[in-house]
């Protein structure tokens, strides 16, 4: 298919590049993340490499651009992301991160960008992406400037769901290093999953609260915070096509871009 | 060489993996730089990827790893990157880049990282870096904690320069999208540089100060602020190999590492 | 029950009734929320109403005392709160509201506080609260410090769920202004419900992301994110009693206090 | 009074009622004040229960509204408040404490409302106040806003003093849970003030300047800054009718309200 | 005196100097103030002008040395510097006054500084002075800092009053470019006074509250808030005395030094 | 020359004075710099004096005004300032040091300032100002504001610097109390000059990157970074005319003013 020919990512595109594309008025794909322990199996920069490759897969669909990166987010707790136990997670405090996601906005509506699509990978930016965000929209007062975010796995159907966890869905907060993520990365980046590593933890038990000091017990060994089993490079791509179906019909729908 | 087989960049390595890394009291390697034009043969990534690929030569050398790369920076300004003028340019406000690199230092103390060396490839980035340090360095009191900031091309010596620049060398300033940049990214990503787009622009004549609104007639039209001709992948390599010897030198001399 | 007698509210306490309670090291409770529409027939401080009600409730039950509720938070989204649409929905920018929360947290360890626990009762305040707690603990560094955080909904349990919805649990982020919170208010402001103005609309149909500018379309008219008929008196006790036994376990526990 | 029949309070008030409200253009009232120890005989929120009430009575008077009260304030220093000597007083950072004036004044312009009236029970509060404010203006920058701001005490006239203080009036600084604000409490919350402990201590004796680490001797042991005898509740009542009156007359005078 | 001799300007001094009057273990004398109308006779430094004029002679009668100025303060308000309406009034944000505070204190602890005495002469900067050396103590916790802060006004007395205001003192608030201000510049800097041009205006007529948009109405036409009539350079040398001898005590008694 | 009779210093200014330049449009010089050590034999105001004195004479020459210095810059280094070695050296966080600017400009502009000139004599500072300046510009969007920024070495040109050394020019960053400071010094303040204590020190020998904690063999015992034998008068007379003349022309080019 030709539009994968094309470049989409900023990072790899000359100023011209960009500039032409600008003609197009097209959508800037932000992807976020963090780097963070993902069990003994997959990779550090899991959060941010997912939300990169389907932020391309959907602006290659949708004519957009994906701007670089943003490589670490906030700091992971122990009932979504294993907390502070694990070397290699790394968080920022919430007002670095929304600061990132503010300025870089900021400065894609000076170039004349009227419409962002943050896609997060890491359950504990969310909040502050949205301050981030909304920020943004403050400097922006008065100019067209249109944003959306979402954290992948929500965009997740319950078809999808059925055929990923045949059994029951264990809920995305223990879905950390488990069979979404490892699933979605033997898709997109075979060669950085270890797939004898795979564990098959039991899953994590936190209780309905956050405490500090983080809490040892409420995490498994592993760092997944549920079994990793049942993983499957096929169920990575079907979810990667439901993703880029469904968020590029979101995305199209939202901004108003022809189909 | 066996060492290019060990895994260096933390965005790959498993948490194991990192663990098993920490016990070698390793060196962490930070790549700063931004997303910016860099003219019409460059893509835009260029002063976040050299600082990677820079890194991770260094630290296989060294036996250190490789941070996740902050991919932006600050603001470009004409008589150093061309400023505001062209689409993609992408610029943090000082104090964020400052939190981002703080940040990150205060989690690599908590994973029992002793010694940071951040390499950065965007010239504006320099004193928003130290800044960035020297409160990590604050929040580090009492604590072993040793950090080294440099960007790239400080490191080229006479020797090299002559070598690369038969001719006068014009200064870093000036060397924005131009031989050095060209050349390093002819050695480390021959695929993203458009040979055929190689501009031989006169360089850009700017005054001995700085003025808001930015002055457009300060800048070249094409955005390098002076001639690329002259760019070659052997000089990429030459400059290259000298890095890699000489700031693996310095790393191993300042943090007392065996050679 | 002579315990209720005991002052708990520091607003309503002198300072020798406080330095009397410090001699028990008693866990201190923070009630959080904010002020923000709740449909047409709860007053717009249910919020932090009901985590001042609970807090007094549990603090009585395992002999702590009540801080001065934060009637301010996060900002309300479409898809949790209603968004922006409704007048008297006021929200703090997120660094305000940690900032509020570190504050009050490092005075209280001044006092010689070592245990803290925030109730919450907005839902979008969730992260910030944690990010104030985690700084809170940065600065504590050293200093024998322990926090608790949760929002109340997150405590009931599948028999308390089974009572109160005898169909199915729209899930916590339509639970606003709906039976959950109608019926906690009947149980403890009942003077403040209009039980005539009860709405009973149709749940919102918000998609799996959000967007700025707010999307009038996704929330009902009304404000409640749901129905609230099926709200009682009944439940509402039920469910506080619920809270106070569970709550009151989980602080006992976590803190390690005698039973 | 009919008047008194109409609610005032925003935390009671429903959103459709805050609506209504809006309609007539009117004046919101927002008491500040702080959790701090006053003295043997008062509770600690005396420095925000006072103005709720005040803001009551006076939006009453004038058909205005009372924001949720802001209950934490800035730091309490010896020669005013008493320092840090007591355990429960709370003091935030001068910046938390604007930030979060400008921010509840930044959304109540969101609403429509114009005129904003910050009506203060803590001497400590009034340049963080006044910041806030002059942010919030910042940010209404070309919108029809209009702040005022004072403390209660402020407004008492000679008359009023001469009937209060038979003998001499000791200051404002020192009327730190003295006759003032112990006469306040007893017209407007008696069951809060135990009269059997009003101190008769003698005035503190600070000198014209603060020091860091803060002085013991210059507070008085009860944390009343001086004598709290002669405290009535119908010197409350006679302040509090002033207060009605005067402060009223400047909202109208000052908002160009009708009489 | 040979005292006189001494350089005690830090500004003057050499790092050897200041090496030299760290082994006496000096308080530092740190002169905070503003640039701001002062009517038509007096020039717009006053406000640090006279701090600094004031550090110079209680250094030198304490054997201690005087940092250098910090010439920017906060914001004007009508009350009491005649607010926004004349031009030439800077007005920094609070929170930037209280961080170079506070940077300042860290910096002179960094070199073994223990004592710190502020004197400030602009009516609105002192909460913003509290609050940046609340920071730096905070910041020093563990280490022996003690902090002293003034405005110099405070420290006249009622026989330095009687004598400057034969008929009634009008109070500090309207004593802005008025009699003492233009006294201690008469002494201080009579080549600075316009003697032709000093003003006999009505005082100024402000309610007891703050307003925003700030009320031309309250000041008088030419900024010195009641008359500057009766200012004498003797009045000035008198008042001057007076602080050399007060605060010269007050200094040696809060820090222990030898009289 | 009656240029010279004309008031120029705010400081000195009454605000009549200023009001009546305002009718001039004139351009507002502002002087920046630091405390920090100068060698055994200069003054440690020597950032700040020499702007002060270069704004005032360029004021003279082309009808402007200068504001009041900022006499607190960012943190030496040891590779430009000497670092953290010497007592007396103070340095503010960068984002103090930006919000000051930040904040003058604004106030600048509110008085109806079109045109501002940043004079700045500490090296370390550029890109805090530059920041502080960006800063402003936004704040002050859709305003008529143009700023200017320099470093008065970066005006010397080829002929000055071949005349002040007949030798080599050891570049700016050596230059720290050394040839250029102490003769700019003699020519402006003769008499703070220890020409005595004038030190002829080897270079400094700082290798291409810094390091934290700083390094103490990297920086000469004296202060100063390269010797300051061969300073004189007549080259400090000759590099301020030159500066007169040249920033003069850049000022009027730059800003529009009529030669």
């Amino acid at each position: 298919m030709t539009q994968h020919a094309r470049p989409v990512l900023m990072t790899e595109m000359t100023w011209p590049d960009y500039a032409e594309a600008l003609k197009g008025d097209p959508v800037v794909f932000l992807p976020t993340g963090t780097l963070e322990q993902h069990g003994p199996h997959l990779p550090m920069g899991v959060d941010h490499m997912l939300p990169l490759a389907i932020c391309a897969d959907v602006a290659r669909a949708v004519g957009g651009v994906v701007a670089a990166p943003v490589c670490y987010g906030y700091k992971s707790l122990p009932r979504s992301g294993g907390g502070p136990f694990f070397p290699g997670s790394v968080g920022l405090d919430g007002g670095t991160l929304s600061a990132t996601v503010r300025d870089v906005i900021r400065e894609l509506v000076r170039h004349g960008i009227r419409r962002v699509c943050v896609i997060d990978g890491h359950f504990e930016n969310r909040w502050f992406l949205n301050e981030g965000i909304d920020l943004a929209m403050r400097d922006a007062a008065g100019r067209d400037l249109h944003v959306m975010c979402l954290q992948h796995w929500d965009f997740l159907t319950p078809d999808t769901l059925a055929q990923v966890f045949p059994g029951e869905y264990p809920g995305i907060e223990l879905e950390h290093a488990a069979v979404l993520e490892t699933s979605l990365m033997l898709h997109f980046h075979p060669d950085l999953v270890r797939e004898d590593l795979i564990p098959d933890n039991a899953p994590a038990d936190a209780p309905p609260y956050d405490f500090w000091p983080a809490r040892r017990a409420w995490v498994p060994e592993e760092g997944s915070l549920t079994t990793a089993r049942g993983a499957s490079r096929e169920k990575g791509a079907l979810m990667a096509a439901q993703y880029r179906r469904d968020i590029s019909a979101a995305v199209r729908r939202e901004f108003g871009l022809d189909a």
